[in-house]
């Protein structure tokens, strides 16, 4: 493992485990309990995660940009972001699904090089998005968008890699258009992106439960809700049919939380208490020391 | 900033920033306050504690492992380290002391080679310890010691950076030879690092404060404590005469420890109290939009 990161897995021995582990984490999707996953954004944090028992783990995109120094939205040079997920899938055993937020590039062609990027790099899974830098445009076209899932949806069959895809819509997130029409026009993307090809939709900025139920009831397919704090609980959402919790970038920025009062304490009280609840080196050590092994 | 990693600071005007820097981070050993230093393993960490205040950064050469799927102890590819390095110290404007354990080689000219990449990556300081992955000589020969710590000199004077090395000890942290023999031993390696150039010695693994004031006494030049739960406080080791506190992984663990409680949480409870008291997502774009524009 942890060879030299940007290197390619091509073999049809790496490509016959993706498969597999791409139809375990689908299966994930459709289980009595929804999926929960708690993004992660370097290897330690998704060695944490695995050896906490998750079946699957997600990054967080916001999470890695930070991590390297970027703003979140796209500011992350490419080539870093699928580096950090290298790392990540061949760091653990689960099956990775990765944030590519919206694909770092407009055309169809760019979702098939960042499909095909996403799963050179191990991972089995994609969220794509459809928030677009444009404060005239916030969402990207609908028909040119679906153009861009059919893409996705045909490397990754050439790859033979039945890559696990979940298509968010801002709608919310954005807050496009009146507050009235949102519902219809979330609606309206969500239903195509599932039948342009997406296993699951996601839906960022929603807490509402009646919205969350309504569209559980119209779409039919997995839904991919944000946790937050203030949304509802893991058996509400699993209650109102939501198959997938994720935590975004909620567990990086708790870290940087934690990092923030561990430095005031030393500036302040001179005191180390902020520590104390860490885990050791030592069982540090073993955790990063089980994924050598790999 | 934030470039390929890898790439080479080498202009005149980077070395004379350098050279400032460099000079900055050793006049901070002279302060009637010790420098505090809260370790960072990415540049989000280092961003964070950067806006806190402190006037220096240090890198913790275990928690950069961890991030990238490596136990500590000289298991990460050197290149990624320099990277690391390479990402922090072009992400913030103070200086940077990288941490780089036993300097990835055991020659003279390995330690050239490791002083000339810290400085290439932008560092103006550098951890250099004498731990060998050797049970029969857990440390490294103090002759060949003395040579790497003079080599690192020379090559930090060719490319005029005067750098601040901070040459470590792991007589107590390793547990080396009987007890009573532990003093005079660490004390005759940190004299002679002292002599052949180090501008501050750090000794490990050491929360005796009768200890501590012996050798404050006895070496006459700053030395670096590592502060753990249950190490003297702030005020405490200032007292004892010790110029330099620094934290180690703690705070990268502390990190994970906090990633371990949300996902205990999520997984039991269902709820996401673990998440409240992050910093919000619009706070840590604000911060890393701030390293855009160096």
């Amino acid at each position: 493992m942890n060879t030299v990161p940007g290197a390619r897995i091509e073999s049809p021995m790496a490509s016959l485990d993706q498969e597999k582990k791409a139809e375990a984490l689908r299966a994930l999707h459709f289980g009595e309990e929804p999926l929960l996953l708690v993004n992660v954004w370097d290897v330690a944090s998704a060695r944490m995660i695995e050896a906490a028992g998750f079946p699957a783990i997600a990054t967080t995109s916001a999470g890695i940009a930070f991590a390297h120094g970027y703003p979140d939205g796209q500011k992350i040079p490419p080539e870093h972001m699928f580096a950090a997920v290298w790392q990540i899938a061949n760091g653990v055993k689960a099956p990775v699904t990765a944030d590519v937020e919206a694909g770092y590039g407009t055309t169809p062609e760019s979702a098939m090089l960042t499909a095909s990027s996403v799963i050179n790099a191990g991972a089995v899974g994609m969220n794509f998005e459809d928030a677009e830098d444009d404060p005239v445009h916030p969402l990207a076209d609908l028909s040119l968008q679906l153009e861009r899932i059919r893409a996705i949806r045909e490397t990754a069959a050439r790859l033979n890699v039945p890559l696990v895809l979940n298509a968010r819509t801002d709608v919310y997130l954005k807050q496009v258009g009146e507050p009235s029409k949102r519902y219809d026009e979330a609606l309206r993307r969500l239903s195509a992106y599932r039948d342009a090809g997406a296993d699951c939709v996601f839906i960022s900025g929603l807490t509402n439960r009646d919205t969350i139920s309504r569209f559980v009831a119209d779409l039919r397919c997995p839904i991919n809700i944000l946790a937050v704090p203030g949304q509802a609980s893991v058996a509400e959402l699993n209650g109102l049919g939501v198959k997938r919790i994720s935590l975004g970038s909620g567990p990086m920025r708790a870290g940087l939380g934690i990092l923030s009062r561990i430095a005031e304490e030393l500036k302040t009280s001179g005191t180390y208490s902020g520590l104390e609840n860490a885990p050791s080196h030592l069982q540090i050590n073993e955790l990063m020391r089980s994924c050598e092994s790999q």
